[in-house]
């Protein structure tokens, strides 16, 4: 499977190198060809690793991950176009999150509406999975990393998408609990979480944590 | 120390039921004197229960829980008013959900600002720890009713009053983690985390969970 990193910031290079030590062909996209974050991870990651803009990208994969900023993620995907989306799974990464007004950054989306949705919408085709949304990148890509039990969720209306990243999840990543939500309208949970990540964040003095959830 | 609880529905009866077992004389607060639920709360809860106007309730006590819905808890305060709540301390429990447009309910509060900082900002001498309202009521009195570890938060401008606040939590309740995120502006945190409580309650079938912060 060919693997799709949009996006070259921390998060986009943690999932791409972790996804090129699994064995994927990974091609880093950006605004630009020949980026320079994305050819110094290039030259970093290996013989498996590419780089491209946003649309070399996307029709080099079979699964992409939205690795962008949130306020920019849908005009990313205009740039890439439809018929590079057509069927494919996008793990949407990102979170609708402003910080011109200082930090914490806060929810730019409406209460009723989230990132994931609006990318599910403008993108009919694409087979939007939220997941990954709610914790730091190291611990996405190594959960172990934090002891004890932890969760990852996923959002989505495609079993099929959702049971592929799953897979990946816990078969690549070593995610031992992933709580399927239900359809990409539950993205508005997990996207409404960082408000209160922000805080625990501060709160610990680290970003090495994460939550499970416990039941009766 | 004399308790209140501003409020007759579910979180209102199982704090206040909670609290008499615990020792404490607590009034029961609601819009007239002779409520009918708070009689029947009165009535099975035994001789250290009573019921009142808000005013009553709040004249009567040291310490207040906020058991209102959200949507009218800066009226019922307002109907107290301010000589009755100074230098007390006020548990918000409360989430600002709106259902009026279907389930799940929506926060209402701009994402710069919370139910908590709302009722602190009206009542400056009111000493507001918000705490409890991340899960449901019986877990909220019972948290050994969930088992392993799980958390509650506090969040609060004055430090006495939150010390007080965690001490009842632990010691009366039986809490084994409560984790102080701040100031009252963090309710923004614990308050935003509702809509992912609602999908996670939707999708495990039952409120009878919590979840728990672990860290590197």
């Amino acid at each position: 499977m060919r693997i799709a990193i949009l996006g070259t910031g921390m998060v986009g290079e943690a999932l791409g190198s972790k996804l090129v030590a699994l064995g994927y062909e990974v091609r880093m996209g950006s605004r630009t060809p020949d980026n320079a974050k994305a050819a110094a991870w290039v030259r970093q990651a290996g013989a498996r690793a590419s780089q491209g803009t946003f649309a070399s990208a996307a029709e080099f994969a079979e699964l992409l991950f939205n690795c962008t900023q949130g306020s920019v993620s849908l005009e990313v995907l205009k740039s890439v176009g439809e018929a590079a989306l057509r069927g494919k799974v996008l793990v949407d990464v990102a979170n609708p999150l402003d910080s011109s007004k200082g930090m914490p950054p806060v929810l730019y989306t409406a209460p009723d509406d989230s990132l994931g949705e609006q990318l599910q919408r403008a993108f009919p085709d694409l087979r939007v999975v939220k997941a990954l949304n709610t914790m730091n990148c190291q611990v996405m890509v190594d959960p172990a990393r934090v002891p004890g039990d932890h969760d990852v969720f996923v959002s989505g209306n495609d079993a099929e998408a959702k049971a592929l990243v799953t897979k990946l999840l816990t078969e690549g990543f070593g995610w031992k609990h992933v709580i399927d939500l239900g359809d990409i309208t539950t993205a508005r949970g997990t996207e409404a979480f960082l408000p209160l990540w922000l805080r625990l964040w501060r709160s610990l003095g680290s970003g090495d944590f994460n939550i499970h959830v416990t039941k009766r």
